[in-house]
């Protein structure tokens, strides 16, 4: 297997693995609830101290981590490491930033909703497909994007002169085609001519079908793992 | 096979199941009626005894059902046992307590139409195809969650300057994500400014492959367990 | 084969074929121009000399293929035979029938449309993939309809008191549930209240789940039926 | 193998392919900036000398390409002979037409994005997924059309006199069965009535089961070309 197994160290124990999830997800719950208007003082304080003690433990967590692993450099610019670090920092940086700046740092402490894709290697399997359609998906998505431009340079022609107000440029027209091929459809913008109408429902035909498609790429990459698996297992048996 | 067959009795005979799926939906239609406003009180009436007559008849199945079973404490504390009696308490229980809590225990009466699950076996392929891809299932479902916060984040940062009435807190951006993540679109919140037109088209595009994900991983799974049967059925020959 | 070959009669050659095909959109055309407001006289000359020839025709074509065929009586309650006599029957009834009811059986008129799957035979692999996966797509509708009743009491509880306007009763709520879980969302009808939009958001993830599953079933069907062919293909070689 | 592979010119290097990929993605930005309302006239002297020079160099390209073929009237009818030919005509042709329909003869000018297509051979699978399932994609296609048009008549049956001014004609009723089969839902059009709810969501059901059909389709037919790949590869072997 390519797989790389983890150095086994208590901090990858179970009980310490759900610990660190429920502090992550108490951590987001906390930066949501900071969104809120109307807050009194005390939540204020209490959103205060809480960040602070995470910070503290995944600083702790982060260090211990560092000191355990026998290659320290190598897990210092792992994937998870940096991972580990990203989660961090933004507690450590707000402190020297002015406060409008702040708010998007703050978005990065996010990243530790990605540690909880750590522990688990079930991945794998989906990876390969991915992996083994990888070409397909990029044509399908380069193709995807040519359509969104061409639906938006075609609605624009149709609807332009109708609704000057709101098929303003191709720039508006093309939220019109991501709204549209994306089956969205907000309401805030759509055809009323009978040749936007007729090109809408053209561009939709075509539209499903290329959403159709990604589809059909992963489902049978998935069944050629699948079927990969079955073989190598019966030949080790 | 696993599945063990089920006691036959008279109440498992076709004519006994068709009637009994028949006072079930006609249960439930005289649930909806009765929210409708401005009923007649004759219709009031109908409807009352009308649910008198049918509680009285699924409480004579359920007692015929355990006076017949021949381990009547496996049939009480069974999935089955469960639900017939959750089907036929709601109706005791609403003499007890006051209106208004009265409409929530009522939902319970619901779990009736679940009962029509009993009558089917042809869901096993099913679960098999479903177990089998369990754990993809769980991490696509981890990953839509993650995906549903993000964008959250992301609009919310976007879009509250310019909409703060609309985009008030991440909780709002959080069902303005769930709208549009799964398409349904409802036109009540979206977003006005070209970085979060352009968030949103990026966020669409890899929400749309999640959506394709588990299609492929169900579909997949289904493949292997008819192949599974195909071989298992060629054995037997 | 199991497939029956059609008795070859001058009518089923290509040329005749198209020239029909031709005739039923044409028709279909007239029904739909008809429906447009403040049509001048001459178009509706136009359309009624039109209706009349093309049911002459249609006439015609069925008393040939009657005359033509060497058991009448089989072919007058065959699947086509039945068609083509209902294609052309509102044409005559629309004489002795008042006027309102007169447009209820035009939409039988267009049952015409229908006689363009005659001429096609590859649905065949198709309808088989839908015979093997008949009880599972039986299954699924009904847990589709289950979950679609159930949301639409969860809805109606939730959102009543906030919108008693919106979601009058349940039926009301099931309109909502119909939009929602086809991500149609017309936004005609939304919740509002913190509940309501968490249980849409759960009601969602089980509903686009249910829409991925008849997706899986039926392309792992057409598998199964594509692989059978190959199968008795080399059998045959 | 089928695919003939393309004479091996310098322009086919991968240096000049993402030279060429470039300036058209330059292009087509130009092109989406001048519907832009208010541009000053420096940038519109500028967007003016961006078009010319673009067109002298794809000019260049493309006698070259002329020039450098051994067999030059094939190269000049071949598909991308054509498509750099329209990609650089629209240019020349502008200066001859008025303006009005000149903006019609620019959308020819985004062929030039198809350009892209040139330069990628692992497309070849995934055409060969849809030879195989050409005739269910067109039966499909038939099939969706006529279900389009029976819900346009249907719902119109249903709310053309409770929204005389919504439902105008069949032609409007179109418009709601695209937007909704689609599950786009625009929300400017939608049904009222009870019939026509009822009608919707029946309409629906076969409407998205019309969906998941292409996407198995798909799925099966690339599943099918994969292992076909695999069983030519492991003979070669």
């Amino acid at each position: 297997m390519v797989v790389k197994e983890d150095d086994k160290i208590f901090l990858d124990r179970p009980i310490f693995v759900w610990v660190i999830s429920g502090l992550i997800l108490f951590s987001v719950l906390c930066f949501s609830v900071e969104t809120l208007p109307d807050l009194s003082s005390e939540t204020k304080v209490f959103l205060k101290y809480s960040e602070l003690l995470i910070a503290v433990i995944f600083t702790l967590e982060y260090l211990t981590r560092v000191a355990l692993s026998q290659r320290r450099l190598n897990f210092v610019f792992s994937f998870y490491g940096v991972v580990d670090l990203v989660a961090i920092l933004p507690f450590y940086l707000a402190f020297a930033v002015d406060l409008r700046t702040l708010r998007l740092i703050r978005l990065l402490r996010l990243v530790r909703v990605l540690k909880v894709v750590r522990y688990n290697t079930a991945l794998l399997r989906f990876a390969r497909a991915i992996y083994l359609a990888k070409e397909e998906l990029v044509i399908f998505t380069g193709m995807s994007l040519v359509l969104l431009y061409l639906s938006a340079v075609g609605i624009y022609h149709f609807e332009h002169t109708a609704q000057p107000e709101v098929f303003k440029s191709i720039f508006d027209s093309l939220w019109w085609s991501v709204a549209t091929l994306t089956t969205v459809g907000y309401g805030d913008i759509y055809p009323i001519t009978i040749g936007g109408r007729f090109f809408t429902f053209f561009i939709l035909m075509i539209g499903l079908g290329l959403v159709a498609v990604p589809t059909g790429i992963v489902a049978s990459a998935l069944s050629a793992v699948r079927r990969e698996d079955e073989v190598s297992c019966n030949l080790e048996k």
